[in-house]
């Protein structure tokens, strides 16, 4: 047996979400239906975790087995040439049959694109329209707030299993360009929704509704309630995953 | 009576081009249907020129007539908030009654952009997607050929009742970044399907295809069947129109 590594970019829009379920189109039935189409073999697919409907990624990792030895190039080719336009495999490597692509996660990145200005026409489905004044600075510093180790039960949807709310925030950068501002988050792992609840917290911040000093309240608080809105999944991105 | 002229930006994926024509969805009709709705007056829009199915704007101009007085503000806002969410109207200005959205363009520029690494699942309706070795560096010299004013006849579809083909190009400049290219042309005016045309050349001249040296013999044929393709109109942009 063979274990593999994939790198997948995929837009989100058309899809509920990665994981497979009973009567919807996920990114994971798609591609697990294009390996067997191009090996005539069944593999599961596990990814480094989920992604939500409308979430998009630049670049997912997941691993299957396989009883049988790949061509690795001539994979891709095929695999690409089988899967919709709105999927891609970006990459494929052998890995140790002790890898595992969720369990052995060390930091995740996800992008989140807001737009400030006119609605752009070609980024419809992969960024937030939000044309208000935003206190650029002052979401900055709101950002620094979340950086550390903290229990992030106030940043999580109230729909979840998990019982460990404690998470490890990397970095949160806001970037800056031209009225699009790109939100980069790294940390461990992720709770539920709890990027775009961040998001929704910082655009109160930006617009005044909450303060930078209200940031480590809500985070003790534990309370979901006071954090800011889930915003929408059409501008989240799962940027990176490293082991 | 007043006259507009609206900068105008819009995904011409799901339109049948800019024009106005029976059976089809435009973006010009969509656009004059919009007015009429906020105005409750049926006004007729003039363009800097049409575009083909598919093809997008960066920055379209058109102006339009109205026997009355548009609070502008007001009007950009009111329009954007009916217009479908691949159209945006980003500007609007009044102009004097003797200016023309097409017959006082003096600058045309438009780019093109072609993927020549793997497919990117974000762009797929906006990009040529090319994933083929080029000599970026031949193209670039085979760029500066057409460059001048000269009879492009060869350059230009058929099917066109225009009789003068003598246009003046003001520079072709090929960007590259990460595998993307963008190919920026400027001019006095287009033929029908021009650019589309000299990017399938400069495409060939990548390829080893047709050679720096053919551009000049080809300019000098007048024969469409020397040139290259057309590429496809997904990845062609109206980028600028200047008075």
């Amino acid at each position: 047996m063979k274990r593999y590594l994939l790198t997948i970019s995929y837009n989100g829009t058309n899809y509920s979400g990665w994981q497979s379920q009973n009567n919807a189109t996920t990114v994971q039935s798609v591609i697990e239906e294009s390996i067997k189409q191009i090996t005539s073999i069944n593999v599961k697919l596990f990814a480094s975790g989920r992604t939500d409907a409308g979430v998009h990624a630049v670049n997912q990792k997941a691993h299957f087995d396989i009883d049988s030895e790949l061509d690795l190039v001539k994979f891709k080719k095929s695999i690409n040439a089988v899967l919709p336009k709105d999927i891609v495999v970006k990459d494929i490597s052998e890995v140790f049959l002790d890898f595992h692509a969720r369990f052995n996660v060390k930091k995740k990145t996800y992008a989140y694109h807001i737009n400030i200005g006119d609605r752009d026409v070609f980024c419809d489905d992969t960024e937030l329209h939000f044309p208000k004044k935003l206190d650029i600075e002052k979401m900055k510093l709101a950002a620094k707030e979340f950086v550390g180790t903290y229990d992030f039960q106030a940043f999580c949807s109230s729909n979840t299993e998990v019982e460990d709310f404690v998470r490890t925030i990397y970095s949160l950068n806001i970037e800056e360009n031209n009225n699009k501002l790109v939100i980069y988050i790294s940390g461990s792992g992720f709770l539920y929704n709890m990027v775009r609840i961040i998001v929704g917290t910082l655009l109160d911040v930006g617009q005044g509704k909450k303060q930078v000093e209200d940031i480590k309240n809500i985070i003790t608080s534990k309370n979901r309630a006071l954090a800011g809105k889930t915003v929408s999944a059409k501008g989240l991105f799962l940027f990176n995953v490293e082991y």
